[in-house]
This record gives C-alpha cells, sequence and structure tokens, in this order.
C-alpha cells in the first residue's frame, strides 16, 4: 500500500487525562516493527471497561498512564505488516484482541486458560514489545490501552493479538467478538461449561449478558433467565434465548430469593455480567445448593465482594473469567456456531456511530 | 443379641445447654424403627464443629435444640437393626455418617454432588425421619447431632447413614473417615480434583489439613506447602507428604505473599482446612492466576468473607465443600488406596480417650 512503512496522520479520541472526556485529535501512527500489525480500525464498541479507566483511574484502580487511545472491541483491515509478521498479511480482516495467544507459553499450551503471558505486563501498561507506543499526538506519546487502541482510525497491535477472520465477515458486527460477545458467551460456555437441560440465571443484559443468554441456549439450556433492572432490555434478551426476565425493581424481596424460589431451590447456573459486587452475590447466592455454580464475567478491579462462607460450603463454586476464558484459537469458532449475529446490540460503525460518539464528548469538552 | 428390641441404658456425653460443659450421664437408647440402625459407639472423634456447636449456637449460627449428644465422627458394630434395614446386618462393623446417601433421590443419582436429600432437614434438626431422637435422659428426649450423636455408648441412626466396613478394620483409626479425613482427603481428590505434578498449599495441619496433605500426595503433587501457626504440627505433616512447612509468625508479610514467592506465582490448589473466613481469602490469594484453585474445606456457619474481585477475575475458582464431596458410595474407596492409615492423628479410642474427654468436661462443669 501506498502508505506502507510510513507514518500514517489520522483521527483519533484522545483521553488527554482521568476523569476527563475524550477529544478528537489527529494523531499519528507509526509503521509496525517487528512481529507487529498495522490495522486500519473500521468498526469498534465502546465497552463499560473503556469508561471505567476513563473516570476510575486513580480511585482505587491500577493506575494506567496518559494520554491514552481507549478502544479494545473493534474489527478492521490489515494495513501493512512489521517483518517477521506470518500470521496475517495486508488486506485481511483481522479483529485485535487485548488477550493474546502466542502459542508457546506455559498458559497458552494448557487448555486451562487463556492467559496467554506474552506480552501481558506490557499490554497492561499500554505499550507494545519494546515499551513504547505506536501513537502519537502533538509530539507526545499516548499509550495504548492494552495493547489496542480501537478509538483510532489506525493502531499497531502485536501479531500475537490479531485474529484472522474470512474476508465476508461483517466488520460492524464481528467487532464485539473482540469483547463483549466472548466474554458472555465464554463465561457459559468455556467457563461455567452450561449443560443441557440446566436452569441459569444471567444477572445484567447488556452485550455480555446477551452473549450469556446466547451461549445458555447454545448449551441447550432448559430455562434462561435474564434479570435486568432495565426493562427495555427484555425483548432483545428473548430473541436470543430468554425464556424469563425479571426486573430486581418489580420485588420487594432480594432478586436471589426471586430466582430460588421461582426455580424451586435455585438455577444451576449463574453468571454476573455487570461488573457489581453486590449483584456478583446476589448471583452466587440465586444458585442451587450441591451443584451451582456462578461465573463472574463483568470487570472491576476496584472492588471486594463479600459472600456468606456457608453458601460455598453448600456446594457452590465460584468462577472468576476473564475475556470469557476464551483463547485466541478458540474464540472464533463462534463464529463457525449457530449463534444469532443479525441483532448483535450496541454495533457501532465506525464511519458514522463512532464518529458521533466521539463529537458527545468533544461538546462536552 | 439380648437387648435386641429392648431399650438400653448406657453413658453418653450429654450437652445440656449451648455454652455450657458436657455432663456424663446415663442415657435411654431406644431400639431401632423402620429403617434405622442401633450401633455400639467403639470409637469417636473429636471435630471442631462439635465445639462450634456447643459454643456457638446462638451467635449466628442457625438455632439446633438442646439437649443435645454431639459427636459425628465414629466407627462401631451394628447392635440390631430395625424393619426394614437390609444394608447392614448385627456384628456389622459400620462408620454413621452424617450426610446419608440414599442412592435414589436427584442429588445422589448425580455425579456432581454427595449432598443426598434424603432425610437432611431432619438430620440437621437432630431428629430422625419420625422427627424424635432415639435418646432420652431424664425422662427428656435428647436431640441427636446431625442425626449421629456418637458421644454415646450406643445411638441410632438412619440406614442410609451407614457404611459397613471391613471386619478386619481398626475403628479406633478408621472413626477418622467420618468427617476429618474424607473432609480434608476429598476436599483434594473430589472437589479440588488436585492434579499430578501440581503445586499445593494446604492451610491448617489438624486432622482434615493432614488429610488434604495426603489427598494431594496421593494425586502425585510435585509440592505440598503445609501452613499452620503451630510448628509442632509440622513433622507430622511430612509424614504425610508436606514437601515444606511454614508458620505465618516467622513473617511479616500476608502468608498468602510468601506462598506466592515461594512459587513464582502461586500454587495451582489451595486447600482451606481451618474454618476462617480470613484463612480463606489468604488460601484463595495464595493460587496462580490463571488456574488457581482454592478448595474451601473447614467448616463456619456464621461468618462473610470478604474477597479480591480481580483476584477471582484473574481466573481463580473457588469451591465449597461438605464432607469432602464424598458420597457414602465412594468415601470408603480410600480404604482400599495406599493411605496411611497408621499415623491419623487424633485418634480417639472410645474406652480411653473419649472418656478421658468426658472427664475434663465433667471437671469443668
Amino acid at each position: 500500500m501506498a502508505t506502507d512503512g510510513k507514518v500514517i496522520t489520522c483521527k483519533a479520541a484522545v483521553a488527554w487525562e482521568p476523569g476527563k472526556p475524550l477529544c478528537i485529535e489527529e494523531v499519528e501512527v507509526a509503521p509496525p516493527k517487528a512481529h507487529e500489525v498495522r490495522i486500519k480500525v473500521v468498526a469498534t464498541g465502546v465497552c463499560h471497561t473503556d469508561w471505567e479507566y476513563l473516570f476510575e483511574t486513580g480511585k482505587g484502580m491500577k493506575f494506567r498512564p496518559f494520554p491514552l487511545v481507549l478502544g479494545h472491541e473493534a474489527a478492521g483491515i490489515v494495513e501493512s505488516i512489521g517483518p517477521e509478521v506470518t500470521r496475517v498479511s495486508p488486506g485481511d480482516k483481522v479483529i485485535p484482541l487485548f488477550l493474546p495467544y502466542c502459542g508457546e507459553c506455559e498458559r497458552c499450551l494448557s487448555p486451562k486458560t487463556n492467559h496467554c503471558k506474552k506480552n501481558w505486563t506490557n499490554m497492561q501498561a499500554g505499550v507494545l514489545a519494546d515499551g513504547t507506543s505506536r501513537i502519537s499526538c502533538k509530539g507526545q506519546q499516548v499509550y495504548q490501552f492494552l495493547g489496542v487502541s480501537s478509538f483510532s482510525q489506525y493502531t499497531v497491535v502485536p501479531d500475537t493479538s490479531v485474529a484472522k477472520i474470512r474476508s465476508d465477515a461483517p466488520l460492524d458486527k464481528v467487532c464485539l467478538l473482540g469483547c463483549g460477545v466472548s466474554t458472555g458467551y465464554g463465561a457459559a460456555i468455556n467457563a461455567g461449561k452450561v449443560e443441557k437441560d440446566s436452569s441459569c440465571a444471567v444477572f445484567g443484559l447488556g452485550a455480555v449478558g446477551l452473549a450469556a443468554v446466547m451461549g445458555c441456549k447454545v448449551a441447550i439450556a432448559r430455562r434462561i433467565i435474564g434479570v435486568d433492572i432495565n426493562p427495555d432490555k427484555f425483548e432483545k434478551a428473548r430473541q436470543f434465548g430468554a425464556t424469563d426476565c425479571i426486573n430486581p425493581r418489580d420485588y420487594s424481596k432480594p432478586i436471589q430469593e426471586v430466582v430460588v424460589e421461582m426455580t424451586g431451590g435455585g438455577v444451576d447456573y449463574a453468571l454476573e455480567c455487570v461488573g457489581s459486587p453486590a449483584i456478583m452475590n446476589a448471583a452466587l447466592e440465586s444458585t442451587r445448593d450441591a451443584w451451582g455454580t456462578c461465573v463472574i464475567a463483568g470487570w472491576t478491579e476496584t472492588e471486594t465482594m463479600s459472600i456468606s462462607v456457608e453458601k460455598l460450603l453448600m456446594g457452590r463454586t465460584l468462577k472468576g473469567t476473564y475475556f470469557g476464558a476464551s483463547a485466541l484459537s478458540s474464540a472464533f469458532k463462534i463464529l463457525k456456531q449457530r449463534i444469532n449475529l443479525k441483532c448483535l446490540p450496541h454495533k457501532m460503525k465506525y464511519s458514522v456511530t463512532f464518529i458521533t460518539f466521539c463529537i458527545v464528548f468533544v461538546i462536552l469538552c
């Protein structure tokens, strides 16, 4: 391509400091170094975690350096590749991932986890393998959120962090596989290992929760109870497979007691897709004695959760997940399964919705 | 037998009220009703849970009615059987269990749990299937702790709660299978599913903890770290298979940080065998990111535990167990395995040590 090996000047939504709205800026994106891939971002989602890092950094969260380009749920097209890249070629459609898969470390070689060690520390610190970012603005290095930074028209990521997808994949939909869908679907399938004919409750019906509902349906769960305080989400949840939808605000008793009564003792699986310790506890307590499993898919790093030891001792299991325990090697098997990609929520086409999103922030600046 | 069908008068350690020492009393033990078995108790252990029910009832614990005969970790000989009992015959050596196995309910038919539903509510309430106890003292009904009451020379239990054992089994040793050994060993083998070449940490080196160490050794764990504030337990722990023993009082930093440093990131499995929420959290935090599993085997029903959500989200699993997830049908497979029954701790031969134990309490009366 004409831009191969050159710095690309493009637009990005820059977070100059924590707690302040993003600003649309002209940024420079350097060419990829060895084992790196430069991507033209076509579509990106907005995740609650982007918001949390912007507004909660310094308030109990680990400090991430600013300025920063957020965004970690995207799909795009490879613009160019650095030396020694063999996984993808320019023109390939890809999904950049905040969780790499090197295929060589102890963790990648284990079927028990998706936590690849490669570049983990650097990606958490907002830089690539050499300790620097490829994005700069006004002469200043701009850090890459989780090593991705999809709120930019172009970005550079490690080659261990790109999943090549089919050339006919609709990027404005499959971008959600970069975080929300894999997280929720994987929480049900990989972490919870939801079984046929089981009963499930999904707490929170955003993108992660709807994907969890979808996972439960694919696992042929008998009953899938969607829980949300916003009843506007119920119709969509039913399309995804929820058999019941309940609003905690419609009850005077704690929602876990409602679920336990509805199911004659509790659900087999509860999936927490919010990121709230109180809801995590409600999810755990909504599961059945003897074998109830509660999977936490919602993210928070600022808080502790308090649980009844006796509830746990009655045979419950509490599991935490990151990216739905989905590894790059397995996450995109989803694409081959019969899931409902047509009605994925919160999709954000870069060219229209993303710019609108940024404009809203700019207005607030 | 001459006593068949008759009331037996014998000695028992009666707990007349919560918070007071036990008193040796003459009690009457009625003949077994249908599906019940009367047992001559030959040996019994003393479990921390006996102490907890005696001294913590009413202080946050569920109320259990008094007077009560405690004791739930025993072995004995069937004295007589009620109508319709087919599992055992008079003269059989047996272990009475506080967790029954009916073999018919939804839970007994599932490989995922040992929580048989049969008589659960009654046994928790200290009575047998007809809602009454078979033990009385001074004309008053005396409740049966967890449906067992082994601090009596004779007791009556449901036939779903007796495990027939080999005629050459040493009762003063195998009595520990009735609680401590099954709980600890099962926590490692059934709940944790400890794997070959893994690293483990066992918190608390009492009977449950030593059995957990034994379970880890049987699973061929590579490293087994015993943790206790009493270094006198370390020699025994090493006999059972501990490769390292550490005392939290020897360190200025939290013990979980010590374990993480010793193991280059944490153990694969942690087994909490104390029943303390603070130690449960330390055990969880001593496990490795990505796949660390923490099993809670120690019992408490009075408290909550507080855990870091982020630690959980990094791929950890927290599992609670009751009786080591061991079902009657499987618990005694232990006997067939190559475990070290010769140096089981805290064994209590009824005729000598139990009486000594009771005398201590009587002195305190």
